[in-house]
């Protein structure tokens, strides 16, 4: 496994890659989501890529960038037991060099839910992506359903501006007790920890209200607010049922739909989502 | 030399060309400028692309999109002429399809001299340049400094994205009497016609000042600026002269320098440059 901390470097190693390049995006601090796609690239590519950069455009000035969680020796020892070939850690003077001036925004698709709490996330997401996949050039970019709007905004992304590689959502991996894993379930104190479930809990409980024939969005969505609110440890930043293509929140669920929150516990913001129909 | 009109077909035909691959974006009505882009793309590349888009991303709500003039079987002519290999002619269905959503935008190096004219015309060059370039890949892309900032823009977006490609710049092409080659030169009337040397007329002069020892940016400015009012017919929207890099306006030119202008002859829009030191 060979480990890349500069553009040129990367850019010079890419030109004797073997084709399909599998390209695995993180902000480094693995945990089994993260490799359950450096799994699913390993079994479609003859390279696999990660990226290890936790990037500072896609935080809020009040949100957790300088205490986001970092482990890079273990993060290694991982993607080299997984048979990661390439694993590309560079700076921010690397990716963000005094002057740096140009922005890839998704518009209407960032605007809702996660955009809505944090009104500059996308655009550093959307930016630093676009930088990634220019640098590694990948035939395939493996992103996790757990980040249900990322993974809307990144198609929609490469889409639009005609890239040439393809998009590849894998399922969100859940610890035993139903809780998405995320790097941030590390801030979580033990209370906090036992509470988390409830956001699992409740997305199971509108997918058994769906299942059993409820259409109305809002009987659904007050239905799993009371279930949440019942926790006094969590306070719910948003649950929506919106559109799985538009994201325009739905009144009646009559094709297929997505159910996606955040909520808070403490000063640690947990999101999670379901797909339903 | 093969048409291609849907971007499936160009990403198919793109993995068989020979590399190196030269490109060169056109919103065509072809002049001597963009030949001369061309026939830099053949001297220097084993395939040469040339696209043919009237971009609507990058004009203005009241300027001069659905009178802009087009001629493609005389475009057609002029490049097969020159050798190109590829023209890649796009609707405008295929290239910003129903619900389209995603922008390029390089910030601060946009906001003067034609970006506060044309507030949104460089966000729609960056689009389309970058969507382009996702299709066609190139080596090599060739642009006008005629176009002097968005000769800068294009650069910096390609730095800051990491882009796999060179920029190349090359001169701007005149008529015997200095008029910068330009699509737009067909809107002027005869009279027009006769007065629009004044810019180049005015860069010249500048140029003469310059070499002649004056570094006081305004001297220079006042000194084009009473040249140019002399004809009636030219209304200045502005002059500058600005720092090459960042765009930033000079009082004294110390080093290297862009003086720039755009000047309107009735509803005709003209931009003209110069680099001093």
């Amino acid at each position: 496994m060979i480990v890349i901390e500069t553009i040129p470097d990367m850019a010079y190693l890419r030109n004797n890659l073997k084709e399909p390049v599998g390209f695995v995006p993180t902000m480094g601090f693995l945990h089994e989501g993260h490799m359950s796609l450096v799994k699913k690239a390993r079994s479609e590519n003859k390279t696999v890529v990660v990226s290890i950069y936790v990037n500072p455009t896609q935080f809020g000035p009040k949100e957790d960038l300088s205490k986001y969680p970092r482990d890079l020796p273990r993060d290694l020892a991982m993607l080299e037991k997984e048979g990661a070939d390439v694993v590309f850690f560079p700076s921010d003077k690397e990716m963000y060099p005094d002057g740096y001036d140009t922005w890839v925004t998704v518009d209407n698709l960032t605007k809702p839910l996660e955009g809505d709490s944090r009104p500059t996330h996308f655009r550093g997401v959307t930016t630093i992506v676009n930088k990634l996949f220019n640098i590694v050039r990948p035939t395939n970019a493996y992103f996790g359903q757990k980040d249900a709007q990322q993974v809307l905004v990144v198609k929609k992304m490469a889409a639009d501006l005609n890239m040439n590689l393809k998009v590849v959502v894998c399922p969100t991996i859940r610890e035993p007790d139903g809780l998405a894993m995320s790097s941030r379930n590390v801030y979580l104190n033990p209370e906090q920890r036992k509470a988390a479930p409830v956001l699992n809990k409740s997305l199971l409980l509108a997918k058994e209200l769906f299942i059993g024939g409820q259409r109305d969005a809002a009987v659904i969505l007050k239905q799993m607010t009371s279930l949440i609110q019942k926790e006094p440890l969590a306070d719910i930043d948003y649950i929506s049922i919106s559109d799985t293509a538009t994201l325009a929140e739905l009144k009646t669920i009559s094709q297929s739909a997505l159910i996606s929150m955040a909520v808070r516990f403490g000063n640690t913001r947990l999101i999670d989502n379901i797909l339903l129909g």
